[in-house]
């Protein structure tokens, strides 16, 4: 057993986030995690990238929330590759969780993941589509891996050491006022009339303050897009659930971002509720959000 | 003088549409300005991927609706670029219409050309970006490139000859159902109360029919989605000019598509109002459109 391995089972029965924070920074477990992720995260990219311009099957979760075979697959792919290496880690899967029911997320070593992250986008093929592998420990997001295998987009983080697009270090944009702000909120899958009655008032509210708004159809994405300083603002609430944000959250957090509830509260990867920018911006999107409620 | 160059010559001193049908699809002169407008539009694609990363110096036309020196400097080099070959004819730029006012679009060879669609995307490093130049002859959209260097994609069309992405040819989705339908639309840059109302009671009534929605901050790029099918429906209402439209224009009708008027009268290339889909979802979505209002 290597020295990293017993440093990571010490963290594995326990420690502080300071702790892990060390141990992220002196373990070489954390870095194989991510080479890992990033393999796994590449197989299923492959597949994406050769079915994203044929006919989907496509079957329905909801009215307009959709899944393929492609989806199903790739969770396949990405789980098989994981737990051949990491036998003992737990794992969340979108799809699995749909056909299964929700595990409930433990301070084990956990893989959450969405194999296909903007469906719709990849049955329109509307190239906002890629693949989240967050892995968290002690709940903390640790690890993050985003890849759009369309535009050929590498994300990366591990908790204390940097976020990177294609190997290149990104970091958060450096904007601190509302009205020169780049926003990103999706309008989600519910079509009752309160959830999009209330979606489109903030939409209205928030948009007298912000520069602009963009709908990607990918959450993770948004998150990515924050973390490099392409978007300013990001909000989304009643997303899928933690596999949209996992990855996602380290990459943000990496480049110097924060993650907050749109509320201002203090950000719960289980909650489906998710605000994201800078630091500079955080109190005047918070307040701007509450006023659009 | 060759024969191509007298037919252009007879067609540019008048003809009915059905004969502009007819010379396109016989003249070399449209193959030439298509050729041409690509040597432009590749040209300023270079300018703006060589800017995209850099920090850019931003001029606001409006509260929220920004030029940069790449904006001018872009449509600087298309114009010269075309002029050169092409003296004789009219020119509508997106910058110079702000620097010196508008001109009138006559039925006269007219070179309608969008240096960069999405400038708040380009200044916020937002890949949908694009150069944007459209030829219309007797007011018809007839040759039309719209080219986003950072994702490195092509549209282009030449009337009655169809239209291509890289190249390759494209047609517009299939879709026959609202509810299956991914719309797209933008928020444009008015901050007035009735425009954004009007703007968000539209979206939040048409939410209820379709499955869902993009905004990309490029009405070209918007255009060519549908064209290619990543999109099936298209609206905006107040966009800038005819510059965001006149090469759009082109590449959906030769993909399949169908524009019209979002109040499902005939489409106006000067109106700065827009929709367009695939012909199967035209009545559906012209009937949504006129109960979003």
């Amino acid at each position: 057993m290597s020295v990293s391995y017993r440093t990571f089972l010490f963290l594995y029965y326990g420690g502080s986030e300071r702790f892990l924070d060390w141990i992220c920074r002196i373990s070489d477990s954390v870095d194989e995690f991510l080479a890992q992720a990033v393999d796994a995260a590449k197989n299923a990219g492959e597949i994406i990238r050769s079915g994203f311009h044929q006919t989907k099957r496509v079957e329905h979760k909801g009215e307009v929330d959709l899944v393929t075979e492609t989806d199903k697959r790739c969770e396949e792919v990405i789980f098989n590759f994981l737990k051949q290496h990491y036998p003992n880690h737990k794992f969340i899967g979108e799809e699995t969780t749909a056909a299964c029911g929700a595990s409930e997320l433990t301070d084990e070593p956990t893989w959450i993941v969405d194999p296909v992250d903007g469906t719709t986008n990849f049955v329109h093929g509307y190239p906002f589509v890629c693949v989240s592998i967050g892995l968290t420990i002690g709940r903390i997001p640790t690890v993050g891996v985003v890849y759009n295998p369309i535009m050929d987009e590498l994300f990366t983080a591990v908790r204390g050491k940097g976020a990177f697009l294609n190997g290149k270090p990104i970091k958060v944009s450096s904007q601190s006022e509302l009205v020169k702000s780049l926003l990103a909120t999706e309008v989600g899958t519910k079509r009752d009339k309160s959830t999009l009655d209330a979606c489109t008032n903030r939409i209205n509210s928030l948009l007298f303050k912000v520069r602009s708004l963009r709908m990607s159809g990918s959450c993770a994405l948004n998150l990515c897009g924050i973390a490099c300083g392409r978007l300013d603002l990001f909000y989304e609430l009643g997303f899928g659930g933690p596999w949209d944000i996992a990855a996602g959250a380290v990459i943000v957090t990496e480049a110097g971002g924060v993650l907050f509830d749109p509320s201002g509260k203090e950000f719960d990867i289980t909650s489906q509720r998710i605000a994201a920018s800078n630091p500079l911006l955080k109190e005047a999107f918070i307040e701007a959000l509450l006023q659009s409620e």
